[in-house]
Parts: C-alpha cells; sequence; structure tokens
C-alpha cells in the first residue's frame, strides 16, 4: 500500500474516481465495496472518506463527470451551427467515438443510475431528459426543415437512434478489427438514412 | 392456498413458467426465490421441485420457450419467401409486435440470460447466435441483390438493428399514446430506411 501525502487532492480525486468506474465495471455497483475502491488506490478505507461521503455519491460523482462530457460535446456541436442533417451525423458520429473511448463510464451511466436514490436521483434523470431532448431537438428542426422522411414520428424516431447508438456499449469489443473511426461513421450512416431523406431528395 | 391435484400438469407447468416470468421481472432473477414463485401459484415449495429442479433451470425454461416463439417467427416468415427488402420490413415489424406482446419474457432474455451456468448457458448463446444470425442473414441477401445502401457494413448494420429494435423493450410502456401496430411500422421504417436503399433507387 502505497502513501502520497503531498499529491493535490485533485489528482487524488480523479484517481478515485477512475478507480471507482473500473471496479463498478467489473463487480457491478451493488457488488462492488468501498473496500474495493480504497485497495485500488492504496487508501485506508478511512482515509478515502476525505475524498468522498458514500459509495452513492461515489456513483453520483461518476455520473456528473459523465453528464459534463456529453453536455461538452452538446455545447461544441451547437458551436458549429450545422444544418440539421449535417448536425444528426455529427452529433451520431461524436457520441459514437465518446462511447467508444468512455466504454466503461459510459456503460455505468445506462445500467446502474437506478441505484441512485433522493436529489442526486432527481438530478441524473433531469440530465438523462436533456440528452434526451438534445435528440429530440436535431430531428424535430430536420422535420421542420422538410429533411426528415415524410412518416417521421420524431418521438419514436430518438428512442429507436438513442438505443441503437448506445447498443454500441453493447456490442463494441476493444480490440475488434474495425477502427472506432470506422464504427462511428457507419453508426452516423445508419442514423442518418434511418431519418432523413437522402441529400437532394427534400 | 389452493390445490388443484387433477389440473393437467401441462397447464401447471405454464402457470409456473407464467408466475416465474413476472417475479424475475418484478425482483430481477438474482432476488427472486422459488418460495416466491411457490406462493405465486399456490403449491408448497416442495411440491414445486415435482415440476422444475431449481430456480436456473426455471429460467433456462423461460429462454427456451422465448426462443421457440423466436424460432417460429422466423419458420412463418421464410415459408412466405419474400424478397430481401420485405423480408427485413416483415421481420422487424413482427419481432417488434413480438417484444410488445410479451415486453417481461422478452426483457429477461436480453437482461438475465448472464446467469445460466454450463450447458445451459452454452444453449442460450447457441439461440442468440442463430437469432443475430437471422438478422445478418437478410441483410447480407439484400446486399448481394443490390438492395443495400452502398457502403453498408453487414455485421456492424446487424448489431445496430438489433439493439435498435431491442431498445422497443427499454422505452416502452404499456398504456402509451401509440398502438402497438404503429410502433411496430415506424420501427420496422427506420430499419428499412438505415440499411436498404430507397425503392427504385437500386
Amino acid at each position: 500500500m502505497t502513501s502520497a501525502p503531498r499529491e493535490p487532492r485533485r489528482n487524488r480525486d480523479a484517481q478515485i474516481l477512475e478507480a471507482a468506474v473500473q471496479i463498478f465495471s467489473e463487480k457491478g455497483y451493488a457488488a462492488a465495496s468501498l473496500q474495493d475502491v480504497a485497495d485500488a488506490v492504496g487508501l485506508l478505507k478511512g482515509s478515502l472518506y476525505h475524498y468522498i461521503s458514500s459509495k452513492e455519491s461515489l456513483l453520483h460523482r461518476i455520473f456528473l463527470e459523465a453528464h459534463e462530457q456529453a453536455r461538452q460535446l452538446m455545447d461544441e456541436l451547437d458551436a458549429l451551427q450545422l444544418p440539421p442533417d449535417e448536425h444528426l451525423r455529427q452529433w451520431a458520429r461524436r457520441l459514437t467515438v465518446f462511447y467508444l473511448e468512455n466504454p466503461e463510464r459510459a456503460s455505468l451511466y445506462f445500467s446502474e443510475w437506478r441505484h441512485l436514490t433522493g436529489d442526486e436521483l432527481a438530478e441524473v434523470q433531469k440530465q438523462r431528459q436533456e440528452f434526451a431532448s438534445y435528440f429530440f431537438g436535431i430531428l424535430n428542426r430536420a422535420k421542420k426543415d422538410g429533411l426528415a422522411r415524410k412518416d417521421l414520428d420524431v418521438k419514436l424516431a430518438t428512442f429507436y437512434l438513442m438505443a441503437a447508438i448506445n447498443g454500441v456499449l453493447i456490442w463494441y469489443r476493444r480490440g475488434g478489427s474495425m477502427s472506432a473511426s470506422r464504427i462511428a461513421d457507419q453508426v452516423a450512416s445508419l442514423s442518418v438514412a434511418a431519418t432523413l431523406l437522402p441529400r437532394g431528395a427534400s
């Protein structure tokens, strides 16, 4: 067991979060313990409480950080002011790349959020809603601009695309033969073709 | 607690399976007990062992039955000898309807199969493979017939569509405003548009 008393708090915080992501992913949140996390970062369990107040608060912080990253993707994309079809393609593409680069973190977000309670649960549910609304907004604008397939139900299509893109987390295995970039291109093409008219057909 | 000694064994079997589907869905397989199942069908736990040998065997039988039903969908569809585009549309449509009619059973299949072990796990994994191969086969034939979008990666598209259609189980809530038939039509249209060329464009 190592001790690093002069290590900046921020680095220690990041180490603890990263260790928790790995351990919650491997064991499942319910089966994992704070002792596992303490062992992984070389702290006594008592010392871990200088950084976090409970296992649930650790899960909550992982989710906050994941949402912050997704929020950043949305903000970067909004700043580009793309037309809706290109907006959808880039969103599907960048979200897929994000998932492929952070598979444990993103999978935890979708599989373990039910373990939160109270205010922390309410906050994460609000963030999930914000995420779905972002998808919905892109498709809705495409429809208003006459770029969507004529029979498209925007709400249902939002759910469909979210499940399809989040599905990358289920079937992707690191070390597969296809590059992240090629996977992301394919996922983006499938998502655009599913919902929008072919270019020039509107 | 009722006893029904003359009730045909087959009916009792079906009741036990149906009760197990409900209980495993509500509590999760890990937290559910055979006592819960026995209580639900009005049997003593000891009597339940006339019908099943263990909790795991009960889960296995639920999966076998779900796969049988999926297998029947595939066989019915194959008998129609449809062209690949219509084959894909009908498969996506019928599979969605099946999910909407059997949400607990189908969700268990996807969420709890990891609880099986040994031969029973191997059998279910083989069936999952068979299910994926059916999807793959339809898309592969469409590609060979020149009906698929030019850049389509058939294997990746198979995973994408499976996640998208299975996603119905996550977001569908009984009692929503959209009919099962309309949901299935939309899911089928999204799946065909994602992967195949517009009609007349090939």
